[in-house]
């Protein structure tokens, strides 16, 4: 296999994968949820690391479940508790793992840019379990799936974006794959929240909520933290998905939202795990995506 | 398999459980620790989280020796390390693990109730690894387990549990399971250690020393921070297990503690590996009682 | 087995090893070499706990790679993230993981001389991963299985060890091994990094970069804090492998490295990956090396 091979199978993000190739993630996909309860042995002797620079519960887990039910074998590495702290360059760790044998590499981190020229000097498929707020393609892949699942099609279906946009890779991948599909995507935040390179349009939360899917975005709480609990009430009051506006959706729409959630600030309580919510089967749906990009990546 | 089949095969407690069903529990362990050098494949494609909201050593490896002696697929999430940090529920938590298909969830926190609660809304089978100072009823199994292979019986035994009585979920859910089987439990406390809640005599260390177990409780020096370094060379003085005492207790009794051990403060250093001491053992023997725990719940 | 057998399954150092059975070691790592791409079945059903008292990314991965290569089931112990923090001992840990059924500890811990008293009171085998100063074993294995692939023999070779040799467990067990090979080493450092309880000759760096061998040392920056920001420049000055210096050394000289490496100061950014530089190839030789020595411990 040559080294462009090897890189097909790499995932960086979904603004230069072609749709096809998406949507053969998205059968494959459908294959492994119609075989969930079982360990398989496709990827047996294949080892997966999963290299997380920055914290994750959900992302991180479901890689690792996606992972060990391929069969492969898998590393954790996490930042926090390595010596990345000894200043060790991102650059140095993935190349360590990849000369102790590694097949593939999940990789998240921080820096935005990293991943691409990580991905120009390792020869290993890498893939991207979130950089920075550039792209998070494993996610929007989940996204579509769940959105395919419940409405047959992508092709022309509305869905609203709302919330910190700015800041998020979630809005930017689903944006980038959901436009191939024919889907009209639209955003809604406050005006410190936007993300004005992206040639979308804004509007109001009124409008929004006419959607087929509303997509809530988590507010980075972490990211903004003077006055925050003041603001986390002004922002459910603003753009928050509350009980009220739910109230309003169309019968056949869906409530999304990438996790984790900051419940009683971009959504209420009450709805999470609303009939029209797709939150956790978001979460369910994600390992058979992840099944099918590892896989790809593996073999 | 209904709802309620799914939760019997929880184990949140022993107050609530039936004497035959603990002695089943007993008797499988003693199954397992007769196949103890191999790996198993009666649970394999299972997968099973191990969910530490508080912080562990023994007891997380013990499950994770058991479950992969059984075959069964590990995850394990320290709140530490992930994004509860960022403020996620323990709900949102286990929801998402269950989400993404674990058959069952092993779990140690420090609120009291959530659990409970937790049970209520979690669909899969929940093992109680600890939780606040309620109950922890795999130790327990495992004490009376050590006991039951030293005495052959548990009938007419007596107990003595001694130290911090308030704060410990040991000492609960030995009570709750030695009465089952017509053991004699005593405690024996400093005063601001009884638990004034349980119907048990409080007996002097002299008379303590008297029954065919002494068990030991772990000094919660992180909870009882003030002033600790006087207090522990005074705990030791009126409520330690000394050398001086240990040789006063009879020929055929027993000394358990759960671990981890303040040595020198309730057990002194020389007693930890004495003939009559069942600490390690109590180790090994939490390995096939987690086996026979977690495999009711998967099966 | 007798325990004596057991306990010469140990690896706590290279001092007292025989060459025979290094020169075993290393030939059964390039048996390993050969058969890279699999996960074996030989240690299947045997546990392995890697114990680290001591953060670790790239040697704390490189043995549970070669564990899972081999087959064995992994626990991963974690002081940072453990009930260390409770105060809890060393030995109590490790005889814990012991009393649960593990058949080989790997373990990295800072005191010197903590490691042969545990290997006396632990009756499974223990495999040093580094202790203190004192010695890393499979480090200076892996180095001489490099030095031995790229010159066929290391008898007569010239070894120049530059930098903090006094805080280096690698000099030290490297010196050991090399010299029951015939090899010739020479220190070169820094006047207040000389170990001067070796007897071993130091020489100018123009000199030492003459030998065969240039093996770098990891300036440890966080055990020398003060000033370490000028130092790092004039480290670099006077003890760096610069472009300039490498420029010198011998066409068929091989430039080394234990890593993590401080990129512009004991070496300079370009030789990492230089032609000669034989720094990534040392980790990819760590994985056979450990399977060797822990397929020795465990069978």
């Amino acid at each position: 296999m040559t080294l462009t091979q090897l890189k097909q199978r790499s995932l960086l993000g979904l603004k230069d994968l072609g749709k096809d190739e998406i949507e053969s993630i998205l059968d494959r996909a459908a294959y492994w949820e119609q075989h969930p309860n079982k360990v398989h042995t496709v990827m047996q002797g294949k080892f997966a690391a999963n290299m997380f620079f920055e914290n994750s519960t959900r992302t991180r887990f479901s890689f690792e479940v996606a992972e060990k039910r391929l069969g492969a074998e898998v590393l954790n590495f996490s930042a926090a508790v390595s010596s990345v702290q000894k200043g060790e360059s991102i650059y140095d760790t993935v190349r360590t793992l990849e000369s102790m044998g590694i097949d593939a590499g999940i990789i998240r981190l921080k820096p935005i840019g990293v991943l691409a020229e990580l991905a120009t000097k390792i020869k290993v498929p890498l893939i991207n379990a979130g950089d920075g707020n550039n792209e998070h393609p494993t996610q929007a892949l989940l996204d579509l799936y769940t959105m395919r699942k419940h409405f047959g099609s992508l092709n022309g279906l509305n869905v609203s974006i709302i919330g910190d946009v700015l800041h998020s890779r979630v809005a930017r991948s689903n944006l980038y794959a959901l436009r191939k599909f024919g889907a009209n995507v639209s955003f809604c935040s406050p005006g410190n929240m936007k993300a004005e390179e992206l040639d979308v349009p804004y509007v109001s939360m009124e409008e929004a909520l006419k959607a087929d899917v509303i997509m809530m975005l988590r507010v980075q709480l972490e990211r903004h933290e003077s006055g925050m609990l003041n603001s986390a009430e002004s922002y459910r009051e603003h753009f928050g998905l509350t009980v009220e506006r739910a109230a309003k959706i169309a019968e056949h729409a869906i409530i999304m939202h990438p996790a984790p959630i900051n419940r009683g600030v971009e959504i209420d309580d009450e709805l999470v795990e609303h009939p029209q919510s797709r939150i956790f089967p978001q979460m369910e749906n994600g390992v058979p995506i992840r099944m099918a990009v590892v896989e790809r990546a593996l073999s």
